[in-house]
């Protein structure tokens, strides 16, 4: 069981791994700093403590430690638990959710570990809004999408804001980081993936259409909110799809469309 | 034309439309306060100026201002130019799109004229977030909803935040408030609509089967984000569909889950 320490003081050393977590710089989620995964919340703490991650320490509310409790049985890590005021001088803003879990990165997998196996796989270029990424990982871990492709520009998805918008499902869906296009594409292509690129130009071919072909593996290359696919991206693709839109509306948010596709690409 | 005026005095009363939008009481957005409907950013203003909504005035930096010139050719309205800085002191707030719109409410239109030649509708339940909200009327305009019904609970499409996330499109797809359950229900079955309600639930039949049943027209009950429709609803409705979904996954963002919904039955 987890050890249970109650802490008063703020400035306690022990909460470090906790404190700060609005300041620019050495912010303990971001690679830059400590580099640290921070889950908030019942839900996604639960998440965290059933990944690869390292589980490094817990700090709470006592009545959200007592919630979990039992999923913090066959811990070895200390649990603090102190007021919602000191918890709030400690990460610097009001953290409604009650708790906070830190862990350690882990090694990232390799190319195989995430393709080897899956049927599905999303292939982002660019999408550096956190909240997105976070939102895009949600999306895959509900329809069905097996693994994640990072390409350049992309934010890092072990960032505080990715794993809360994702419901901490950054932790389970597999992810790594790809090289530059075309390499990633044509070594997709080698291990037999249909590489479609979703992209709005109304010359691209319907999704149902792809999906009907009846490809064994499609990996769905998207690109970010404002700019979309770098023209490499889409040359590097083996087809353009698209989702069918009303006339004169602006695409969909990066995010709800990616899900639009992973449900029709993963039925 | 749009009569331009600068005006460098934060205090004018001629700004009074754009005031103080981030107070809690008598917010000119909110139907406690003046009930105004306000645009952000030019995008979202060409929708206002394209809409039934009658346009009382328009503020912003000259640069934006001129942007919109040739939008604002036909209406007779004050354009004020002022700096970035005065429209943050009017507004409240640092506002990064340069340039706003105001415009008074229009009658909310009848159940007939906004289900009068509707293939496809969505009914909201509790949908009480304005962001989520506005994502949904964005959702509905991309992929061919024809129009929206508001049941109990909803928060106001008007309100500014609303407005923004929708990209103004909450201006365009027509929608108007309806009765409790079953009333509502009942009128759009008598109009020849089926209605699904969509739910996380298991037994639920799979989107694609509704849409594959061939209905002429189809109403789709979407709930909150936290507790979903009502049993009142669900009692009301035809029948219950979902969206697939990976075992031990929280169900998707609910505009989200409206998106993929949409996707399916407007094809």
């Amino acid at each position: 069981m987890a050890k249970l320490t109650e802490i008063a003081d703020a400035a306690d050393p022990r909460l470090d791994d906790f404190r700060d977590l609005t300041t620019a710089d050495r912010r303990p989620d971001r690679p830059g700093g400590r580099g640290l995964v921070i889950a908030e919340g019942v839900v996604v703490v639960r998440r965290l403590l059933s990944s690869a991650y390292p589980l490094r320490a817990v700090l709470g509310v006592p009545r959200k430690l007592d919630e979990l409790r039992a999923d913090l049985a066959d811990f070895d890590v200390p649990a603090y638990a102190t007021s919602a005021r000191t918890m709030s001088d400690v990460v610097g803003f009001h953290l409604n959710r009650g708790v906070l879990a830190v862990a350690d990165r882990a090694p990232t997998p390799s190319l195989a570990d995430v393709v080897d196996g899956a049927r599905v796989l999303a292939v982002l270029e660019g999408v550096n809004d956190h909240e997105n990424l976070g939102a895009m990982f949600r999306n895959a871990a509900a329809l069905g999408v097996d693994g994640v492709l990072l390409g350049a520009g992309c934010a890092d998805p072990l960032y505080r804001r990715s794993v809360r918008v994702s419901m901490g499902h950054v932790l389970r869906v597999p992810f790594t980081s790809v090289p530059a296009w075309p390499d990633a594409v044509e070594e997709l292509r080698r291990r037999g993936f249909h590489v479609a690129a979703l992209t709005p130009r109304s010359d691209a071919i319907a999704l149902r259409d792809v999906r009907r072909s009846g490809f064994d593996r499609i990996a769905l290359l998207l690109g970010s909110e404002g700019h979309g696919l770098s023209q490499e991206a889409l040359d590097a693709a083996d087809s353009a799809v698209r989702i069918p839109m009303a006339s004169g509306v602006d695409s969909l948010n990066v995010a709800t469309a990616a899900a639009v596709a992973f449900y029709e690409l993963t039925r």
